[in-house]
Parts: C-alpha cells; structure tokens; sequence
C-alpha cells in the first residue's frame, strides 16, 4: 500500500513570503509550484524547483488564474480559449526552471478557483484538459477524488491523461463523498493527529464522513495545506500515522520523487 | 547579399490593441514576441505564433521588464538576478507555444529599457546572456550594431552564443556609430523611401551619419517599428528598396522564416 | 423633454490606446472615466478630467474589477467587503483629480462585469451603494433602465441615493424591458441612423423591443459604447436625432455638463 | 523635548501579510500607509486607516512606485509628469478612508526607491512636491534628516509645505550626516538596546557617526522599519528610552497622535 503527500508551494511573491517550504518539503513526496499568475515569481519559483530537486520531490505545475490580490481564490469567467493559453504559459515557464534542474513534469494540477473550475464545467475542463495533452502529454492531472472528480476524469482519460485522484485530511467529506462545504461545523480538521488518522484512512481508500459514516474514497494522493501555519507538524503526524499503518509514501508518479523516501525520515 | 527584417510584434493586452500584426507580419521575415510582462498575454502570444508560422517568419523571444503601463520602456532596477529568473521565465512560457507549433526559437532580443540595459551594465548583460545560453543555446541573441553592441557581443561569444547585430532605418547614427540620441533634431527619419533607403544602406554595411559623413556598420538584421501606424507602408518601402539593390531578404536564423522569401511579394 | 448621453473614456493604458476621447467628448454630455482597475492609469486620468471639464461634461465615477487583461469584463468574485473597498479606493482616486479641477463628482457607475453583478447580487449592490452614500452621497448612482434595474434603485433610494436610469440606444431590448442577451441575433444595433432612432425613441420613454413591439423605458441617460470605432458617428447621428425630435441634452446632474449644450454643436 | 515614532505599515497585499500592525500600531505615533502601487490593497488600507485611527496615530500617505514585485524598492525611471499623477492618485485613495474615518491627512512621505528618487533628482522631486501642495497643502512632507534631505526640503519650502526631518535610529550615520551605505560594516543596528540609544540621541539632535564622531542631526520623527520581525521590540525599547531621557512622544503633526501619548502605555 502507498500514497503521496503533496503542497502547494512556491507561493511567495517579491518579499512577501507564503508559507515555510524550506521546512515542509522534506515531509513531501510532490508539490505543486505556483507559476506566477495567483503566486510565486520567477525567483520564487527558480529556487522552488531546486529546493523540490534538492529533496527529490515530483514537481507540480501549478497554474491558476491572473489574479495576485485574490490568491487565485476568486472565481474569474475567463474563456475556454483563455484557460487553454493561460495554462500553456504557465507550465511553459515552469519548463524552462525544470529543464535547467534536469528534473521532469510530473503532474498538473490547477489551483483555487480554476481548480473548482475545471471540475464544474465542462468547457473549462476540456481546455484545460486540451493544454496539458498538447504540452505535456506524460504527466499525471490531479482531480478531486470522488464523485465530484469524476466528469473531468473522463474528459481526462477520453484525451488520454493519466489521472490522479486528491482527497484533503484536513477537509472534512459528506456522505456523497463531496467536500462538505466550509460553511458545515466541522468541514475543517484543525488537530495534526486527527488529519493524520484521516490521511491513513484515505491512503486505504475510505473516509470516515462528516455524519460519521464509514464511506469509500479512492485516493492517489494527499493534499496538505502549505499556508497553514501548522502545516510542517501536520505533514510530520501523516507520516508518523501513514508508516504506524504501514503505508508507503511515494511520489504520485513513482520517479524521482521517490527517491526521497528511501533517504528516510 | 542579403539581411533580415525584423519588428516586435504581438503586443497587444488583453482588450488593447497594438500595431497591425496582420498587415505587417507579411512584410517580415523575423519577429520579436511580447511575452506577457511589458505587453503581450497569453492569448495574444498564442495567435502571434500560430501568425507568424502561418508567414514563415523566424520566431523570436522577446522578455521585458515586469511593467505593462510603461510597456516596458522604463528603466527598472531588477538585480542580475532577477533579470535572469524573468528571462528563462518568459521564454519558457513562448516555447511551450512554439512547440505546439512546430516551430524552432530563432532569436532572443530583450525589449526597450531592458535591452538598453544588458548592453550597458555587464551583470545585467552577464545574466541575460546566461538565460539564454542554458535554456536555448541554439537561439542567435540580438545585440546593437556599432560600437555600442560590443561588450554585449564579447559577452555573448564567451559563452558561445550566436549574435546578430541589429540596426534601425528609422533612426539616426552619429559619427561614431552609435544611435542618436533622440533629443537631437534629425534623429528620427519618418519617410518611408528615407527608411528604405538607410536599410538598403545599412544591409551593405554601411549608414550615412547625422554629421553626413558615410560610416561603417556591420549588420545582420534591420528593425522596424511596429507601433509605429505606418509600419507597414515602411516595411514595404523597404522591401522595395533592398529589391532594387539585389539585396535578398532571409530570416536571420535562415531556417523556417527564410522560406517566407520564397514565397515572394 | 431632456435627456444625458453618456460614454465610458479614460480607458486608454500606458502605451495603448481605447477610444478617441479628444474627437468623442464634445459630442456627449456626461462621461464614466476609468479609474486604474481594468482600464485607465493615473496620466490619463488626469488629461480625462481636464478633458471633461474642458468640454463642460458631467463627471462620473467608473470603478471595476482589479483586471486589467479583462477589461474589467470577466465576472470575480470578489466579496462584499472587496467590492465597498474597491469602490471607495477608486472614486477617491478620482476625487483627487476632480478637486485639482474644481470639477464636482457628477455620478458613480460601476464598469463591466460589476455593473452587471450589482444588479443581480443584493449583498454586492448593497456594498456598492454603501460606498457611494458614505464617501459621495450627492453623486448619482447609474442603474440600468426597466425591471434589470428595479432592485438596485430600490437599494439605492433605502441608502437615499439619487438613481438615474440608462438605457443603449445600440442594444435591443426584449418585451419585458430587459436587454437581449448578445448571442440573440439582432442583439447589436450597428447602423448608426437605427441608433439615433432608437435614442430618440428612448428619450421620449419607450423603444420597440427586439420582436417588434413598442414597450415603455424610462431612461434618464443613454449610453453610447466610446471603444466603438463608430463612436464618434454614432454621437453624432444621436444629437442629431434628439434636436430633429426637440430633445434637449443636458448632463444627467444638470449641473456643469449642461453648459456643454449652450456651447452648441 | 518631543519627537515622533513613526514606520511603514498597511502593507500586507491579498493574502499575503506583512508586519505585524496589530502589535506595532500601539508603540507608534505616526504611520505611514501603503497605497495599493508597491504593497496594501482597497481592503488593506481600509483597516489599516481603522486601526490607526482606534491607536490615534498621525495617518501619512506612503505613495510608491507601482510595482509590487519589487515592494517599490527598484528604482523606475517613471517620469516627472508619472510621478505627480501617481502621487495625486495614491493620496486621493488614501483620503477616500480618511474621510469615512474623521481623521486628518497628518504628512505624505514617499517609499522605498521613490523617496530615494525625490531626493536625488530635482524634476521628480519638484513634481512630487506639487503634488502635495495641489492636493493635500495642509499636509507636512517628510524628508531625509541632514545634507541628504536639503535639497528636497528646499524645494518644499519654496512651495510653502510644512518638513519634517526622519532619522533612523537602525541605520548608521556616516561623519557627513549622511545614511552609511548599506555596503559598510556596521551600517545596520541589530540590537533594540543600541537602536534605542540612538534614537535618544537623534531625538536631542545629536548621533554617532560610523567613525565614532559626535555629530548633529536635527531631526523631527524617527522612522523603525515595520517589516523587520524585531520591530515591536525595537519600538518598545525606544519608546522606553526616550522615556528615560525625557524625550515626549507626540505625533508629528501634533493632533490626534500626541493623544496616544496621554492614554499611556
């Protein structure tokens, strides 16, 4: 049994500084690196891939919408056409760090509001889709596992993508297996140990729902919050339960980020 | 004999328009790409590829300084460091649409205060040349014909890049070969057939100063301005000119863009 | 029997251009000036405002959405608190210039997608009124004429605001008084005589609606697309029309803008 | 013996968060507010205008160059006439908030590379200062204690503006009265106790120069740098010093800051 632990990151942007990456990427397996339009700035993100390479990481693009003041958290209705050109460009750039460090794409994943995007309609998501089959035909896109995950999924493997599947120990899940909404009591899991008790249970392929249901949840990888300022000790306490129960962690797509379980922790 | 004519080109921003991208690239047989920090998106980038494949132009990058409303015309103090993070940044992001095309990168050439820059402060020109040698050692990098272009050039080939030396019809030279400076009268020609016969001079090695005395000047690549709204009655002057004097026209790179020749006009 | 005739400007950006304000505002009464956020920078807010009062026109406020590459019109969800902070930010930009000139605020009308999302959203209308009556309560708040408009005004006169209703002599409407969407055909009015009709028609309180029927309007404003490059044309078949039918054009605010009238054309 | 504390602040940006206000705001007299070009948004500056006014701070405007990758610290060659319009139009914003919160405008002082700019270049500084005369006449000017400040200040004056002279007490001083510069040992103070005791001596307008010299400085505030993680310790030490000396705190405008004073700490 295994799985992966991933993390947006790269989120800094000229001095102002997101999230500790250079404490929390030694708890990763992958991490998705922001590209420039939400987050991150060249030089945030020449030295996030090297830092990533350093601690043998699979390494993530990132892309989100143009909008630095929102974090890419605020709905934007940009064009299908807009969504294609705008992803191409930012894992363009991704690319050229990536080809510097010798260190391949392993995956892409949207962030914040394209993410939610891409999940919800279909347009948007055959954009995105198209992008990544056209540019980077060999690395993984991540969905949401779950229902939710599913219509893109198809649009995915229809284009040939390989898919992953994200489920988030610090979200808590509603018996549909959707995400219950930020609104519920209780949709966010603030204790480390509780998150890792969770993340132990999804590398298993379930989840206990919010109503306390047992429910299934197929998962490739985990997704930990980088910003949260817990999120070093939260990645530490998914570890410490994911080996307890005997779970290998291992980058998503099985390459060089790998490598970084065998240095041991 | 012969020389290339090159101009920038997909400047447009989102709803702005600049230059008349239709009408020019026909006239080219290189162009120089805004690639999203002093103009340009990725929307824009996208159609000036697909444009100029479509006219066998010679692709070139063309980064700037992260500064839309001065369009990348004034002078920013980005350190050597952050001029080479932006540099492989925004190329990367034009080859991630230059692949999907099928079309090789031909040239770098930096935009406006940039370009100044890099051949006037030697870290700058030092860390822009390093971009380029790391991420597209095959690209010919645009420098200044004359004197000016030379400590550029020096450190170009020390790191064994490719250079092109680039002169414009529409402005003036002073003795010394270098640009006149655009406070003094004269310093910009803005009759075509005066263009046209500068580039036919030019693209034979030699100008006529401001002072009136013919000079020297070694050049790979004429540039025209293609914000300029009689661009293209400019190019086509000059085209004519270089015609009459059996000067052929080729794509610096004299690959793809030297096709656009062929073709005729 | 009066009416205003109004135009967003100040829409150029550094190096580009929108619009030709110089040739466009002796033909209008009142204009919307851009304020830095999708369109507009302080330099040409600056020459606006001189402009304006140059050509005696009823100033407007015309705050929108932080998206320059968008022009403001792609939707964002911004919150609430966004939406009253940004409008607040914006008119006081404006107000700076304005005060220079001794020009008063005339009006405040929201650009683009948050036009739109004011009428449709009560919390973001709510705190869009509320900027408005607490910085400028003696401006007027542009509403969209026929039941579109019917929940902001009623927001609107709560905060005791004045509203003014403005109708597009170049849209169709539909029988229920409510613009046709654009992609119905006939959706755009693109002859500039049919414009000048329809302005006519709308000054005098009703427009025939796209399936032929003659439905009442009441309109206090009417609002000509200045990024048209008919714009000029159009301004001029609409004055043209309004004095044939005995319509006077005064600014919506009676106040400076009126005199332009006097002037005469 | 009086003088003021004063720092930048406000200058948080999305999600991004910069400084900690909350606990500076109450060891300060003066702030000086971010204004949405080098760092701070409409919602930032919303709050930050609240928080100042609860603590009874004299509120500046801190207008900077638009480019929140570099925080305004990279020089731009904005020209004379970009200056005087950015300048109104960040004021402008700033008062939008002032208005709604009763409180007075106390100084303008510029950011980063543009204070630097405005005391350098006699155009930028003359256009800056016209600025804040236009607009905000009743307003002081900040500008840099000794020879390096003279030149601005006497442009100022000329204008008929109110100065103020800004000393940092983590800086050194060389024997010109001059800031060291930051490539001499020794030009930065590390230690809150040692930043106090030059504060105390700046406050009697006096320092020790980097050679060890006694040397005078008439100064009128004492600025600490906000984004320095030690700032609230920094301040608290000052604050406890000039106590110890004597020295009365009061905001440079003598209004509602000095009122922070009397409530206490």
């Amino acid at each position: 049994m295994q799985t992966d632990l991933n993390a947006d990151a790269g989120e800094s942007f000229g001095n102002w500084t997101a999230g500790d990456d250079q404490a929390l990427f030694p708890e990763l397996t992958s991490v998705n690196l922001a590209l420039g339009f939400h987050a991150g700035d060249p030089v945030t993100l020449h030295s996030s891939v090297q830092l990533a390479v350093q601690h043998g990481l699979g390494i993530g693009a990132h892309p989100g919408y143009p909008d630095l003041q929102g974090f890419g958290r605020r709905a934007m209705s940009l064009s299908p056409d807009e969504i294609y050109a705008a992803t191409l460009y930012q894992i363009g750039a991704l690319q050229a760090f990536l080809g510097l460090a010798g260190a391949p794409l392993q995956h892409v994943k949207a962030h914040g509001a394209l993410y939610m995007r891409i999940h919800e309609d279909a347009q948007a998501g055959a954009a995105f889709c198209r992008a990544v089959r056209e540019l980077v035909p060999q690395a993984g896109l991540v969905t949401l596992a779950g229902p939710a995950g599913e219509a893109l999924r198809q649009q995915a493997q229809a284009q040939e993508l390989t898919v992953w599947r994200e489920a988030f120990p610090e979200r808590a899940y509603i018996a549909s297996g959707q995400l219950a909404p930020r609104s519920l009591p209780g949709s966010s899991i603030h204790d480390p140990q509780e998150a890792a008790r969770r993340a132990a249970e999804m590398a298993q392929g379930r989840v206990t729902s919010l109503e306390g249901q047992p429910i299934e949840l197929q998962v490739d990888t985990l997704c930990i919050h980088g910003d949260n300022p817990q999120a070093v000790q939260i990645a530490r306490a998914v570890r410490a339960q994911l080996a307890e129960e005997g779970v290998t962690l291992r980058a998503m797509g099985g390459g060089a980020g790998a490598g970084s379980l065998l240095a041991g922790h």
